[in-house]
């Protein structure tokens, strides 16, 4: 194990999350790993509460992950429901059976279908464990109702801080508030990271229009950060709508009313999305890819990422080097229509590549000192169509191999 | 700069390579960036040699590398010209000036077409320079005839050992050599690492016929390695052949009478691909993926790749650390058909994952032997179908961090 300190990234304080009319929080510290803090949350969600979801794209997913895609076709929750410490992931039967049982017990409790029980594990894989010690203290956890402050904490595995965030727009009107938590990229222990958050919001909004804006939100929010290009079997955002804002139904994603509450969701996803970025294993800077130029917003998603996932452009910003052509090597390698007499580069904002070319008399002093800070821009233009898209990433640097290799299993 | 130690997977001593008849090695030390060692060197090839080639991948590629696309069309080569220490790559016209200049100049000294002359150039990107240094040596170059080791060093950068093969084989009952050198993975300089290499044959084999077999063997050996993703805008392998052995010409690809020579050629190719892989960037440990049981060859690969050059795949490995279940996460993040009810994970050939779950009883004891040693062997069986594929890797180490993020430019 590695002694992990707080991320240089972090924020100064968890925030001050507002509550959601319709949902209780409930947490217990059951030492399922980690001791003396809480390690359950359940988010009980009155009836009625309309659901969105997005998972990992693994093929070898997890069983929560694969019972959370079916019960999503209900369209309603009444419980998010998590344990950290143990992912129960590649466990097989064991696995399904561990998701089997809390999902029976939960729904017993709360007197719903079982399809209205969402279920989400973080931490060590491949361990076979029952879930008797979760439903046994199952009373208990309905009887401790919690705070923003630790169902954040309780979802959390090596992560170095708790992530929160919110905000409020109007729907014909009415304020609507959403908050939400997440998890992700701290590991010390020789498992997968995982990514999992949930986002609240007191809006009446139906299942599928609530889908229909998380995807879209998600794309340019969790889709579009990276630590270290992969992809955890247990990724998992849930969206709970409990409607007691008491806005008038929208049953069009495209109407015009629905404006500032996308504006405000896309807000709180991609507040919590840079949390976990911030909390990338060993990240000492915070960057933001940029591709411009490119000929539809697929290819800048796909030149921006390889920016983002490069070891080579990771280590460099690690190592406060204005690297540009490490810049022009990584939308090179990616296939996307691209020419190098076409391509420019900057940094910090200071063109440093243009036209296939370095900027000969480019200002290298304000290049340098924004180099040495802890937000770094990355801007490429492709030269070739509007196609845009942003993506955030943290450095590689020793602390990644730190968490990651430098102990025995 | 960060002084690197010979790479403790480097091989024992450089091998001794035969001469090939109708090449004759030339190299020169002008110092244009390393000092005290050869930095250019020219393969003269006799008139009529048959040339096959490959190229990066990337869409930003080198003035060298587009001239060599173009130049490859002609069949047949004079001269292969390499440089070290400047890649002028990303340099625009400058660039394209350096490559037309040293063409023309070498192609003058040797009285050929241009299209016969092939030139490589690998070093820092994005400093222009003119060929004027190179150009005005090549009367010196020419007097100067060199072995294979000081061939093999003069097209180094930094790497930390360099690197050489052959094998023989026979035609229609006559006997053909083949040898050849290569470079790449060592990188000190604010720069992208460039893998070069040159394989000479005195095989009587047409372009066309030379061109097939390279294409199908680089797949299995310099395509199948990989150290960080990452791919260089210079990469290069060429191949002559000089028609010297006297073996009656085959043209049909396909010929039974090739197969010794395809066998014996992917040989060397695999070894120095493999050198590569030796001499990676803060490589400790020398890395073998096998995937069986794809739904076909390019699946395995693609999930052979997806777990080589997964970061939590190789830190796992530099912390000699038996960790399957990042296995298991590598091959669901790639996309191809995989079910991790189906999935089976050995490492050192023992297995530790089957049907989707650990295998309770298995043996620990060769396992953590296995993993503390220098050559790691990953398999994973896929069970859908007979696709199969290896690539080879390295670990991830605070070697490579120190390597790309430890110094600035």
């Amino acid at each position: 194990m590695v002694a992990t300190a707080i991320s240089p990234l972090a924020p100064a304080a968890f925030p001050d999350l507002p509550a959601i009319a319709g949902v209780k929080l409930h947490t217990a510290t059951l030492g399922i790993r980690y001791k003396g803090r809480p390690d359950v949350l359940m988010a009980e969600l009155e009836p009625g509460t309309q659901v969105a979801g997005v998972f990992t794209t693994s093929t070898t997913a997890s069983a929560a992950v694969r019972w959370g895609r079916e019960a999503l076709k209900g369209g309603t929750a009444r419980a998010f429901f998590v344990n950290a410490g143990n992912s129960v992931a590649f466990t097989g039967k064991a696995g399904e059976k561990f998701v089997a049982d809390k999902v029976e017990a939960v729904s017993k409790a709360l007197g719903c279908a079982k399809t209205e029980i969402f279920t989400a594990s973080t931490g060590v894989i491949g361990e076979p464990t029952t879930a008797n010690r979760i439903t046994d203290a199952l009373g208990d956890l309905l009887a401790n109702e919690a705070g923003w402050l630790d169902a954040a904490k309780a979802i959390m595995t090596t992560d170095t801080f708790p992530k929160g965030a919110s905000a409020t727009a109007t729907i014909n009107g009415k304020t609507v508030t959403i908050a939400g938590i997440a998890k992700g990229s701290g590991m010390i222990e020789p498992n997968m990271a995982t990514m999992l958050s949930f986002v609240f919001t007191d809006a009446a909004l139906p299942h599928n229009v609530l889908q229909a804006i998380l995807a879209d939100c998600n794309n340019r929010s969790f889709n579009a950060i990276t630590v270290d290009s992969d992809t955890s079997t247990s990724d998992t955002l849930l969206v709970a709508a409990t409607g007691k804002a008491g806005n008038d139904a929208i049953s069009d994603v495209n109407d015009p009313e629905l404006a500032a509450f996308k504006a405000a969701f896309e807000d709180v996803l991609r507040d919590l999305a840079h949390q976990i970025v911030r909390d990338g294993e060993g990240a000492s800077k915070f960057i933001t890819v940029k591709v411009t130029g490119a000929v539809n917003e697929k290819e800048a998603k796909t030149a921006a990422k390889a920016i983002a996932n490069s070891p080579l452009v990771k280590t460099a910003i690690a190592g406060e080097d204005a690297n540009w052509g490490r810049i022009v090597m990584a939308v090179g390698k990616c296939g996307v229509t691209a020419d190098p007499n076409k391509l420019s580069v900057a940094i910090g904002g200071i063109t440093l590549a243009k036209n296939g070319e370095r900027v000969a008399d480019y200002d290298e002093g304000p290049v340098e000192a924004h180099i040495k800070g802890q937000y770094i821009d990355i801007d490429a233009d492709l030269g070739f169509g509007d196609g845009a898209a942003t993506v955030w990433t943290c450095d590689l640097t020793h602390g990644y191999i730190s968490i990651n290799a430098d102990y025995r299993s």
